[in-house]
């Protein structure tokens, strides 16, 4: 059974990297870019190939899902990069396969406004997919780069999942119907996610949980179970959206970025614009037990924890990350 | 009476700056930019840096209305900086008081396709401005830097009249009603431009004009008077869109940026993919005295005909390009 997480945006340290490890993580998609440029995101990749030398006995490079079982094998977590905004491959479509190479594996087409690609879940307006979004997710698609859409609006979404080729992922995010947060995704949308084959990961950030910091564990594997009753156990994973020890100005920066002089609160408010405390059975990377075990007590078999703790993501990344081959 | 070109795309060189003289031409508003980077503008306005140094006793630097008269007094022509795209300031908002600074004073919000502020005339949706695009307009205001919608689709061009403080400008089109081509602006466009104080420029690129190449000198004088019959005199003015000694690649470039790996077209064809031949009348800076002619032939008297050539753009210069005041 392998255990994925497919979204954190920790404050990376050794002390994290050692969590995963005590955790039993296997790999762990992490953000790199919420805003950033070409370049910018080109330091990104650089801090972490300084660290993968300096943690070399914690982390490595995971390109491929081979790069998994090397992980588990020599008892590392495997380090998987993507993107929550195209703003990496700024107007120029060439860079998507220049990030695959440098090893992007996930980008959103947009994070909460309009993008070039799509529309972001707090524009008022989904126009869809526009002229460049239709020829990058092509590209991507080509190249194996996955298209994320957690903080995309509906239409953006659905349309995203017709018109790529592959299998497209919502990697954070929970059911609307759970719990109406804007970002969370309505039937409509994980349904077109689901029929091209995709996957969504169930976010443990709170401001997507039912009850948000007082949720209980009880009921997020309760979701869990309807989620995959209704669509299916295959298409779902963990995406925990943990940003252990990040200062709020961090949150700020994800919603504010450059756009505007002003300030958005995002999922927050005016009275709480900070990061939220996470639930106390979901803290860590040491938690993941609990999950396993909440799971198994609202009557999930061995096979169905093991699918959606990680060998689903598993499947996927060994499918999604490679060259188109059709 | 001042003469104003209020957008040319040439490929610059000492021959044509001589025609500017000769041509009486006080002052032009030159495209610098189609879908460059942040980093890539800068080299842009290092290259005029560069020309008003090696031709100055051609050329100089606009940065005001006032720079016109010193251009006229000594027997020059007066250069302003604009943008076709918001490329340039990327995704950060502060990037307006810098560009603006070094002398950019229009700023389209897109060009053909969807940016990260509006929509451009090629795309099938139209959402209206973006929320970073309304930062982008209120920053554009404070600065001085000119919202120029020419490549805008419908609604975003009379969203951005609405939201914009300060008058805006549609510096190269013509009447669609004229001349229904994707580029030219249905009455309500122009309507919402004129209300808010805002000039649109007409334009003599064939694309925009009835007839193409082969418009003549009299159709195109009796659509300005059409116009400033409809609008008012005062809100119009020249912006030729003339693309002097630019090889076809160029015209490639302006459609397809770097945001497809297939061809676009734009205005052309298969069959007709580069530049369009100009008017007889209308093919360099030596020109424009054919369409001052024009102009009286229709019926404006000295005044009309001197407001339309440039004492129009003027007092919007004047008006324009300062940092706002109320």
């Amino acid at each position: 059974m392998y255990r994925i997480d497919c979204l954190q945006f920790a404050n990376w340290s050794e002390r994290i990297f050692r969590e995963m490890r005590d955790g039993g993580v296997d790999a762990v998609h992490v953000t790199i870019v919420y805003h950033e440029t070409f370049q910018e995101t080109v330091a990104k990749f650089s801090q972490w190939n300084r660290w993968f030398v300096d943690y070399d006995e914690l982390i490595l490079r995971g390109e491929t899902a081979a790069d998994i079982d090397t992980a588990r094998a020599t008892n590392r977590t495997a380090i998987f990069f993507g993107f929550q905004n195209p703003s990496p491959i700024e107007a120029d479509i060439d860079l998507v396969e220049i990030v695959h190479k440098l090893g992007a594996r996930f980008m959103q087409l947009s994070y909460n406004n309009q993008s070039l690609l799509a529309t972001g879940c707090y524009e008022d307006e989904d126009p869809g997919i526009t002229r460049m979004g239709r020829e990058v997710i092509r590209e991507m698609n080509r190249v194996g780069l996955v298209v994320d859409m957690s903080h995309s609006a509906d239409r953006s979404t659905i349309e995203a999942a017709e018109i790529s080729d592959r299998p497209i992922a919502i990697t954070h995010a929970n059911p609307h119907v759970w719990h109406p947060a804007l970002r969370n995704k309505r039937p409509e949308v994980i349904k077109a996610v689901v029929d091209n084959g995709g996957m969504m990961g169930f976010s443990l950030y709170p401001h997507h949980l039912a009850g948000k910091s007082d949720c209980t564990l009880e009921s997020f594997c309760q979701m869990v179970a309807d989620a995959a009753e209704t669509y299916g156990v295959a298409h779902f994973g963990i995406g925990s959206d943990l940003c252990q020890d990040q200062p709020d100005s961090i949150v700020e920066y994800m919603r504010v970025g450059r756009w505007t002089k002003g300030i958005d609160y995002g999922e927050g408010s005016a009275s709480a614009p900070g990061f939220p405390p996470q639930p106390t059975w979901f803290e860590t990377n040491l938690h993941f037990t609990n999950i396993e075990q909440g799971l198994r007590d609202v009557g999930f078999d061995e096979t169905e924890v093991g699918a959606i703790m990680g060998d689903n993501w598993y499947r996927f990344f060994a499918e999604n990350f490679g060259p188109q081959t059709s």
